[in-house]
């Protein structure tokens, strides 16, 4: 049996595709491949950013951070937000997982003809408050019309600009060592189920919201409260075991869950029973991931759980030496698992 | 009469749409409109690069230049480049309009369902040769995909971000005055027939081609040749007529153009007969438009002729006090006319 076999490995063949599929954006193996097999060949040696979620450049002795992400969520409207409160967040949040302080944005607008201008009136006023929210400016845009039934709707791509602050923290997905323990700052599979259950008609007894917001704070709390911060994710499409198998490559690592310890909502939990889903690939749009020197999480948690958007942090895992590249979870009944990566597409255009 | 019929105005109301139309996209009178009354309300006091092609800000003590375009073009290859060469000479060109030297840039890639992986590593190619050609690094980057027929094969968002030189010209669509000259670097209206007789299935005696190419260079030998540059703009769509009328609206004053003076192919004005299509409202995807103090436009002509994509360059107007916001043009047979505003949407989809 090769290794591979022994962990399970994934359950839908991730290559051989000649036409791009769902899965290939997933944020999971097949967007991994699609990197590795069309970009990466392309841009060989540029594409800096290929692994963080944003690049740093530097321009006349400045350094700063960048980010891009298109954002295709069907429906644009949902509890919690629409699609551009999370265009902002969205990128926002790559920015600030990276240690920098977001400070500009662009956005570009392709709209599908037919879209009532209204909708797109109250995209751009949730723009706004999320631009005031998060400290950012809009400082450029772009809007292109394609034909009706050419697009869904309304597709934003916001771009991000942020700047380091003088003492850079050196995160990075590639900086676990084992030893290290794995935090989120709160309740996983919360956007990702708002937004199905908005698709799929469920009703629960509250109403499940999405958690877009903007981590800028949170992220500057923890990075003052505790010095040993590796690295950072905000862990969208793909859900903590997209985030976490990246840094298990990145860092030649394995990391080692503890099921009990991950916080997930009472109706998330039910919803993702009902829908067949796993909460820890259900994305997120205002969770930080967080992995942090063994001396310093209980402080890094201390300063999570006192900011608003952390009050239900936990550590919830262990960075290991043992099986590098994979993501293994003890159960809540006590059995040992591995996590496979997210091969094909669990839930589609969630953000 | 009011000063709206004396002048012609539009043929197509311009107002009063309570959802989206393919003149939103025009770069016309409705793609002001939408930004008038959507983003411009909820983004008051951000969205500073309303008018120019792009922002100017201000990180760490370091200005810079940052721009954003989404490219929706159908067909996604056609003579002379594709989608991807498009994306990025695009951005770099509204950089380099602004004065700013292009530096790096991010990609957003939308794809449909079942796009083949040949056409995006195609597509990426093009995009590295271009980089290469312009000079810029791709330095991060998106990828979403969408279910079939909810896009149309590929849509890629550019952002871009770029240096101003020590003594950066204070070049500004805004800064014209009465008595300068306005150049163009070339022939008009390659790019738009290009795309259309692939879209029509025209057939001409040799292939039109698209005019798709970095205009950095070009820029820095005008800059360099001539100091009375005022403002710059990249005729993209909406033609030469929609840049002039932007920069009669900004800079209050009028314009007037000699339609003899102006560059067109012969197959360009063959084909916009067949098709009725005016070149001025054509768009250019490698040419430059320039706005010179009198005394220095000579100079001007001469540097954008010895660059290799300004031989074609004419001096082809006046920037007058008369009819502030309106463009007017001698015809080859004497009389004079007002060039409308674009209104609708002459060509859906060219970039």
């Amino acid at each position: 049996m090769s290794a591979d076999t022994v962990f399970g490995a994934c359950p839908v063949p991730a290559r051989g595709y000649d036409r791009v599929v769902m899965g290939h954006g997933s944020g999971g193996r097949l967007s991994a491949d699609l990197l590795q097999q069309v970009f990466l060949p392309a841009f060989e040696g540029q594409v800096l950013a290929a692994l963080e979620d944003q690049a740093t450049v530097e321009l006349s002795g400045t350094r700063m951070a960048l980010t891009t992400d298109s954002f295709v969520v069907r429906p644009i409207f949902f509890p919690g937000g629409d699609i551009g409160t999370l265009a902002v967040n969205g990128t926002v949040n790559d920015l600030a997982v990276g240690g920098a302080v977001p400070r500009f944005l662009s956005a570009a607008f392709i709209l599908e003809e037919g879209l009532p201008l209204e909708d797109l009136e109250r995209v751009a006023r949730s723009m706004r408050r999320a631009c005031d929210a998060a400290g950012v400016v809009l400082v450029t845009g772009d809007t292109k019309v394609v034909d009706r039934g050419k697009a869904d709707q309304l597709f934003i791509t916001t771009t991000g600009v942020g700047a380091y602050p003088p003492f850079r923290p050196p995160v990075s997905i590639a900086a676990a060592r084992a030893g290290d323990r794995v935090l989120v700052s709160g309740t996983l599979g919360d956007h990702g189920v708002a937004i199905l259950s908005v698709r799929e008609g469920l009703e629960f007894e509250t109403t499940l919201e999405s958690d877009t917001a903007p981590l800028t704070g949170l992220v500057q709390a923890l990075l003052e409260a505790a010095s040993g911060v590796r690295a950072m994710r905000d862990p969208t499409r793909g859900g903590l075991s997209s985030s976490l198998h990246e840094l298990a490559a990145a860092s030649h690592v394995g990391v080692h869950l503890e099921e009990a310890s991950i916080p997930v909502r009472r109706e998330v939990r039910a919803a993702c029973e009902i829908l067949g889903l796993d909460p820890l690939y259900v994305a997120n749009e205002g969770k930080l991931m967080a992995v942090l020197a063994p001396e310093q999480a209980e402080a890094g948690l201390a300063a999570l759980r006192r900011h608003p958007l952390g009050t239900n942090a936990a550590i919830v895992g262990t960075v290991v030496a043992e099986h590098p590249g994979v993501v293994t979870m003890r159960s809540v009944v006590g059995g040992e698992r591995v996590v496979p990566m997210l091969a094909g597409e669990q839930l589609p255009r969630i953000c």
